[in-house]
């Protein structure tokens, strides 16, 4: 086989770099270890950012989004009993997010891809890419028991955190920076109509919570929990009882309660890839970089990954000039960084660390009426939260 | 002796409470255990914020300071090779600081004490509050080897850290915050023009370097040391050896020297006491809260935290309402997290922490990318540098 681009990996960043090259006159093939039904129902992010927001409507994907996805203008911060809503348009000339879940834009960019795209090929497990650094990399793949070579001019690796691409760049050129938390999110997915119309992220002396939704009828809640917990550790009253206690609804708001559908436990991690582009292969996404969910970042730095790469394969065409595609890892890491650094401060402004000094929950106290009382920190939190703009 | 309000200690704080005082019809006396060289020439702070020097105006004690000190509109920072100039005024909408020796504001202070105010005690020992939560509170203290007792209806506490004011404050009441950092910083005073007219904060690999003046012709340098790092150990050639290194005169600019005429270490630390009332007995300044002087609140949250209680005692003559009086601890506090908040953010912004990791490096320098890249990340910090409103 072979391709201009091959795409490892048919999360919403290699689906949707298909789609944008296939607009730009560039064909390409994507391959995905698991099936059709696994992409479209694997629960992660929910939050789009205005970017990419903007990003799937070019694409032509943002039909469903724009009739289902529910808009959201501001998001609302509680600790030490106040409560605070930081008003994105206001704050950002207009910005704003969407909740639209991931699992629902696989599936409206698959559908699209399907119909008028270039060759999806679920369940074909790529196992190594080669020839990186030459002008005719291959990725080998193993589809329905048979190994096979996709010759390409150029590899894309979207294939996460645990892919292959990522191993193609030669250790000794390679940098890592990460982090790790002593504390993961303990995430439900419950068949109940949201208790509040925004997200409400809330920092308590038990921990951090999280008000979620998925749409209109699910709602998306989160608890932090130790590092190592079980999801099953937690009966369905006591995530209940103990969101409750953390949200502090004891005055004019209660949340509902409705039957948990799902239970899972998100290790938090900061982590990040230097460089993303080894030769014609280039890292986007969970392949180069982990944020810790709070703030919602990993998605759309993912997005912002591959449209950075599909403007730099066109501007080559177009001018024969590889400069951008040169500046790809540069250009994409500035955005990185910024989301590693917000991702991280927001992490810490609203979990309880274990062994946290008084000093310490007095400094996150401090940090939140800071945003509750100056316009330049809370639209500093307000431009973050909307998006960087892409490279 | 007998007094409405005795004040412990005669640095900036106590001195401009009096003068404070004194201007609302309420007199006082203060005591101070040094005699007064030693008051007016140890070294501390050097830069006033916007409202300090408002304060002192309004206070008729900014003739000198507006004729000798130095208006400041903007600080540099310096990282990875690049500057970028904070302006202050642009940002705040008109304010600024002011670079001014916390020596001469004692001068000015003192001139004008001895010549309009009331007592004011040279080497005149406090040796302890007692009955602050009566309606009459006593400092005894010890002058020319007597003892004797200051009879008063408040007792305001700017002693400082060592100050004996604090310890009259049951323990049982108290919460104390504290953080300490495993650096400090060697100043030395030089007796050469600063080598550039507005401070300079520099993140480096190999440490935090800061210039900074006291006048037009005496440079005042900092470069953070390890922990308990002797002032003796450095020679004066490598100090500005290490000094240029971090500033990274390579370029365009270049660090002038001078002769060193003084070479101290100071230890940084975060430190916060709760309440900062009790019963008849008010503490400010040092004596309730310490920050590392990255960011320079020190001096001017002594100033604020006096100004508030001028203002409380004030509508207490007033109005017969105690509510300002009641709220002292409350209404400072406020203010002091902001500036602790701030004063840390700043270290760990600009030092290298030992161990730190590659990830925490780059944090940094997103952080300072940020800061240079986003207005409201930059009035964020100009607003915070600028000062907090007094309460």
């Amino acid at each position: 086989m072979r391709t201009t681009v091959g795409i490892i990996g048919a999360g919403p960043a290699g689906l949707l770099l298909a789609r944008l090259l296939q607009g730009a006159g560039i064909d390409s093939v994507v391959l995905e270890s698991r099936d059709r039904a696994y992409v479209e129902h694997r629960q992660r992010a929910g939050i789009l950012e205005q970017g990419t927001v903007d990003v799937l409507r070019a694409a032509g994907a943002g039909e469903r989004m724009d009739r289902e996805g529910l808009p959201h203008d501001g998001i609302e911060l509680r600790y030490d009993r106040k409560r605070h809503r930081v008003d994105f348009p206001a704050l950002t000339g207009g910005r704003s997010v969407m909740v639209y879940a991931q699992t629902e834009v696989c599936k409206d960019l698959i559908a699209l891809q399907l119909k008028e795209g270039g060759p999806l090929l679920f369940e074909a497990e790529a196992l190594a890419v080669e020839g990186a650094d030459t002008a005719a990399p291959r990725v080998r793949f193993r589809r329905d028991g048979v190994e096979d070579v996709l010759e390409c001019d150029y590899v894309v690796g979207c294939d996460g955190f645990w892919g292959v691409a990522r191993r193609a760049i030669p250790e000794e050129l390679v940098r890592v920076f990460e982090r790790t938390y002593p504390f993961g999110w303990l995430g439900i997915l419950a068949d109940v109509a949201p208790s509040h119309d925004e997200l409400v992220y809330a920092r308590h002396d038990r921990g951090f919570a999280l008000l979620s939704m998925r749409s209109p009828s699910v709602s998306r809640l989160y608890l932090q929990v130790p590092e190592g917990t079980e999801a099953d550790a937690w009966g369905d009253d006591e995530i209940w009882a103990e969101l409750e206690r953390r949200f502090e609804t004891a005055d004019d708001w209660s949340l509902e309660r409705g039957p948990i559908t799902q239970k899972s436990v998100t290790p938090m991690r900061s982590y990040v890839h230097e460089p993303m582009r080894h030769g014609r292969l280039f890292l986007a996404g969970d392949a180069a970089h982990i944020v810790p969910p709070t703030g919602a970042k990993g998605l759309n730095l993912a997005i912002g990954d591959v449209v950075t790469f599909a403007r730099a394969l066109t501007h080559e065409r177009r001018t024969g000039s590889a400069e951008l595609l040169d500046a790809y890892s540069e250009t994409c890491l500035r955005r990185v960084w910024q989301a590693e650094r917000f991702s991280y401060d927001m992490t810490t402004l609203l979990h309880r660390a274990p062994g946290a000094t008084p000093f310490e929950d007095r400094l996150q106290l401090a940090r939140l009426e800071r945003i509750a009382a100056s316009r330049a920190a809370e639209t500093d939190l307000a431009e973050a939260y909307t998006g960087f703009p892409f490279g």
